[in-house]
């Protein structure tokens, strides 16, 4: 039973394969080997449906929904910019954290990027990726998307350090910081997103075993959010403290959004649809935040936990009004809240967050491992990220009961065309 | 700031907190002093919509799904069994596997489950817990469902060895078994399901907070399925080694589901309603099942990857035929292919699977850690599981692929009426 017999064809093989090198010209040959297999999986039906005996479920929603649409949505993996950074965020997501291996240089990450993009491109439109082991788990997208991003290291081993962008370099440590190194640095970000566990689960498999000729796993975050169907889409959510998070956030298609993320300076070769990615696991100290009451809670952040609207309004969209004073003469909204430390007026000065909870396993005491993948993409770290963080670090009111304890930075390359790969403007 | 400002009041006090003890006091005494704060937070209404730029997701499933019903279905708490079991499964479960603290007896496991059935209550129906410090998070229940089991350890501690179901014991070890202690054993499994995944994490929360003074956390098991409203919910699920997984389950709601699962011999206090509950955690070899070909995997099932159809069939559900042999006059489907060996015709010595995937993060050389959580339920594990788990262990080919490296066994007690609690009719 040779591993070059399962592979299954392609339903059309892309011409961006061409001239792929030598993994490729691998991956090529195991397909061809398995020409009638494919054919006989790529014209098989969906199975047909059994009773489930789901009436058990009853309220206001009982009503069983019809809408089973959330499977085979896809989001296009082609463009100007790469996929999942204004997507709307997928239930879904895990971040993995590459080291390269020693050796691997220029070319090797040509080869290297040539092969995820192509993976990345058949999977997030339902398709398998050319030598998929499993490839019935492919069929159902759900949004995904794989988004690259390249850390200062990936320049060093390419021989391009005067390509990278002047701020795209380990943050400076805050006092808040308890950085672990294995939540810490890498040379190669690849996010998955989807709305289905299932698909982010294949999606990841596939992208590992082709990343491993050239690369080390250094860290594995998974995280996750509401999922489809269990709020309004255009609700904000709510993280692990109880806080409706995002609330401030630019809105993607819109023109701030833009202005804040995609990079208009420094190489040319990030200019043209790229951005930067922070990574940071925020943990919060859920034992000692239970132990505060609603009142410190809402001073802390500036807003109320039920509704997220500021201290001075009633809705969650509601301008904050920082200069209103108690009967007391003190401020309303705290000069050490979160939400006045974190405030960002100028739109180019904003940064676009796109988090995730993480929910790891509780210690035999009970006590939680639980947090926050903070992830923000903005067009220069340096510029917006650093500024609002220095600030934070300072003097948030929030510090007391979250702390970061691992921090990436990563470039985030233009997305391509059909026939292009990621990364081609600074590797090609 | 002490913590006890901070709960909110219920909706309305279950009067099944009555007589809870020591426990159920001091939370009726939290609860209390919270009645103003509690009052506002129930009068909250939801917060208002805002635009989320969705409308980038394309493809056959392109509009945007209406139905957002998903978060507030709930599963009717109490009734003669426990939800969680003929509960359609949803797309999240989390296993909670606890000792208990020593000197934990009968009255202080009486204690326990009347303070943990009354946040399971709670919780389940969309209401923060009594001393829910999150209660926000509690609101979109999401088909949440508790459900409580009794290991071999916790009869002794109560005294009530006699009360014991005779084949609830660990099970022999199995020649593929390469069992590990850290996902082994426990006095008490706490198995929480729910279709979001901030519903489970918010829950276990609460009943990790509450179980504390009684039991220490053992393991903690995450696993998922596909979502709701990614395929079909009448659609067989596949597994992470891209199986059809649970064609020949007994459907809850049929004649032959009850047979199987509802206990109805043995002690009393278990027999109107109750269950077993096997937990099995199954590590799947991806390495070298993804290095067989399709046919190597097909044989091994008995069945096609692609349509879940028997060797000798074309649809998932046709009735296999054992007898039907090749042109060379070999069974096709053959005598040790795990759909075979796991065949049982007899209703009442059938098992009820239901299983989550787990896939935890890969190590630094890309070698996953994935498998199942093999959840079954029986009437008694001794007639059903025990034989089936001996013809598998014997001569599975599957075996090749699969090494179960924790093992579990409860009784699961039967469920409540309003005012009762989950394990009165042996611990009451």
């Amino acid at each position: 039973m040779p591993a070059m017999d399962k592979s299954p064809t392609p339903p059309a093989a892309s011409s961006d394969t061409a001239g792929g090198g030598a993994a490729l010209g691998r991956r090529r040959l195991l397909s061809g080997g398995a020409l009638t297999l494919g054919g006989a999986l790529a014209g098989a039906g969906i199975v047909a449906a059994a009773g489930d005996g789901s009436g058990s479920a009853s309220g206001t929603g009982a009503a069983r929904p019809q809408n089973v649409a959330y499977g085979v949505q896809k989001v296009p993996f082609h463009g100007r910019n790469q996929a999942g950074i204004a997507t709307p965020a997928q239930a879904h997501g895990v971040f993995l954290g590459f080291d390269l291996a020693p050796g691997v240089d220029r070319a090797a990450l040509g080869r290297m990027m040539r092969l995820l993009t192509d993976d990345a491109a058949r999977l997030t439109q339902g398709e398998p990726a050319l030598a998929d082991t499993e490839a019935d788990l492919a069929e159902l997208p759900a949004r995904l998307t794989v988004t690259f991003g390249f850390g200062p290291g990936l320049f060093k081993a390419a021989g391009l350090e005067d390509q990278r962008p002047a701020s795209l370099t380990p943050l400076p440590r805050f006092s808040i910081d308890r950085l672990q190194d294995r939540w810490s640095g890498g040379d190669l970000l690849v996010q998955i997103c989807a709305d289905d566990p299932v698909t982010v689960a294949h999606a990841q498999r596939m992208i590992v075993k082709d990343a491993r000729s050239f690369a080390r796993l250094r860290w594995t975050q998974r995280g996750f959010r509401r999922g489809r169907g269990i709020q309004d889409d255009g609700l904000t959510q709510r993280n692990l403290m109880g806080q409706l998070d995002g609330t401030a956030n630019p809105v993607p298609g819109q023109d701030a959004f833009a202005k804040a993320v995609w990079t208009d300076s420094g190489p040319g070769w990030l200019r043209n649809g790229g951005t930067t990615c922070v990574v940071r696991r925020v943990r919060i100290e859920l034992e000692t935040w239970d132990a505060a009451d609603t009142k410190a809670k809402e001073f802390t952040i500036g807003r109320r936990l039920r509704t997220g609207a500021p201290l001075t309004g009633t809705h969650e969209k509601d301008v904050p009004d920082f200069e209103a004073r108690d009967a007391l003469g003190f401020p309303v909204i705290s000069e050490f809240s979160h939400m006045r430390r974190a405030r960002v007026n100028e739109d180019r000065l904003k940064i676009f967050r796109r988090p995730y909870n993480y929910d790891d396993a509780p210690d035999s005491g009970g006590r939680p491992d639980t947090g926050l993948l903070f992830v923000a993409y903005q067009r220069d770290i340096g510029e917006q990220f650093l500024p609002i963080q220095r600030r934070l670090a300072d003097s948030d009111l929030l510090n007391q009961w979250t702390t970061p304890i691992g921090s990436a930075v990563f470039a985030v390359p233009p997305g391509c065309a059909p026939g292009g790969w990621i990364g081609e403007t600074l590797l090609g």
